[in-house]
């Protein structure tokens, strides 16, 4: 896969910053973080299969919680500039999706981090296969790492 | 090491799960659960140094941002039982420290992470040795990983 | 009723104020007070009739969602101090409960407000009576203010 | 004032309601409410006097604490529609602002609240006058209410 093709399978989620998501250091609060970075992945569900997590819960009774994260912070946050989050599949289970999730503030790099979810019954909260129509949609999203 | 006495270099803080920590799933937010973690590792500085995050960033001017989580979720975390999260220091560098977290509700492991801090000077948020007499106290907390 | 009698049916509430809690003025988020407030309500339904929010609506089915908050601010909450919120059952509807709740640290009041709820059919979400069971639970509770 | 200045002067802020800011209610936790409003407040200082409260605070050391808040809950809010917040100054005394702020989703009211800050010296937290250079700014943004 060309870099070119990787840009374009790249989703960017702008987040504002505020006063409420900062400690008393006058930066972002490290919890905060995750926060940022889930909601860049629920943008990108929405997105990508036209469907929230909000929707494919109550609309579709698919749950998907996650089973792992993990994030590096490299720069602190501030609310000086927008923060940008990009947003990768970078791998494609039977019943898992794994992302990769890098902040910028003002072209730097502020995080970056890894986040894998699973999809359930929502109403058993059972392990089951991604459903084939979002399979479909889902295996053109990719992103091979190097 | 004993078995024993690494028990007894492990800090237990409780946490009582809310209405206000869970999402339509019915179960705790996955952005919650890093707050829980965080929040007991402020517990075992304020046990260990009797001084919680507040304290030693406002009176001792003493920042210590975070470089590193990792998390796996082995289990929903839900308001029916209380979570009980157990905290270890497992490195201890010249200027930063790394902890294990392990979260359990109902005698069933629900997560286990682990996160690293690094000592910064707070008004110029730069890195910095830990202080001697707080060295003192956390060289004997170090609990090895077997 | 005496001022004993009204000190019999105030449920006092403990609550750690944190680092993650405070903003860059090194005091509790506004945002985070009402948060507090609803906490030590959500703790005064566990203790009155032994069943909190999650309960209640998961597997009674019964909703109680606000209708009215209102609060001043009297004093900075920091986590310097513990709060303890006095909560106590000021009016009764059909359907409804009014509460106020004060918040204390240091033997100083921080704030005191309002919270109105009412009692709804949680999978349709509309309004009903309180159940009889509950009710007689309540009207003992209900402490006049003068 | 004519309806029509006053729509001029209502600053309107959208936000994404999130999985994350709901409860098992499938609505927006009660305690997000006010963190919507307060965000709105944020929103129409950065685009009113150019400053966000942290910027408000962190640079021009002027802190802009809350006294009062109050806000009646209409309609659930729930991810399935944008929420635009409408703000309005609508009072300015010596030391303090007063805000109403309105909340829609889908062309219906949702909730509605008012909102007192208190200018003080962000160093000392003590009461001041509103600075010159903002007062001639507020005091053309006031709407009476009718």
């Amino acid at each position: 896969m060309s870099s070119d093709a990787a840009d374009e399978l790249t989703f960017i989620h702008q987040i504002t910053v505020r006063w409420s998501d900062c400690d008393p250091a006058r930066i972002a609060y490290t919890g905060r973080i995750p926060y940022f970075a889930l909601e860049a992945i629920d943008a990108w569900w929405e997105h990508t299969i036209g469907l929230d997590w909000y929707r494919l819960n109550v609309d579709e009774e698919i749950g998907t919680p996650f089973v792992h994260l993990s994030m590096d912070f490299r720069k602190t946050v501030t609310p000086r500039h927008k923060l940008f989050c990009f947003v990768k599949l970078i791998a494609l289970g039977n019943s898992s999706v794994r992302f990769s999730v890098v902040g910028n503030q003002d072209n730097q790099l502020c995080f970056e981090g890894e986040f894998v979810e699973v999809f359930v019954d929502a109403a058993i909260h059972q392990k089951r296969g991604i459903p084939k129509k979002f399979r479909q949609v889902l295996v053109e999203k990719v992103v091979m790492l190097r």
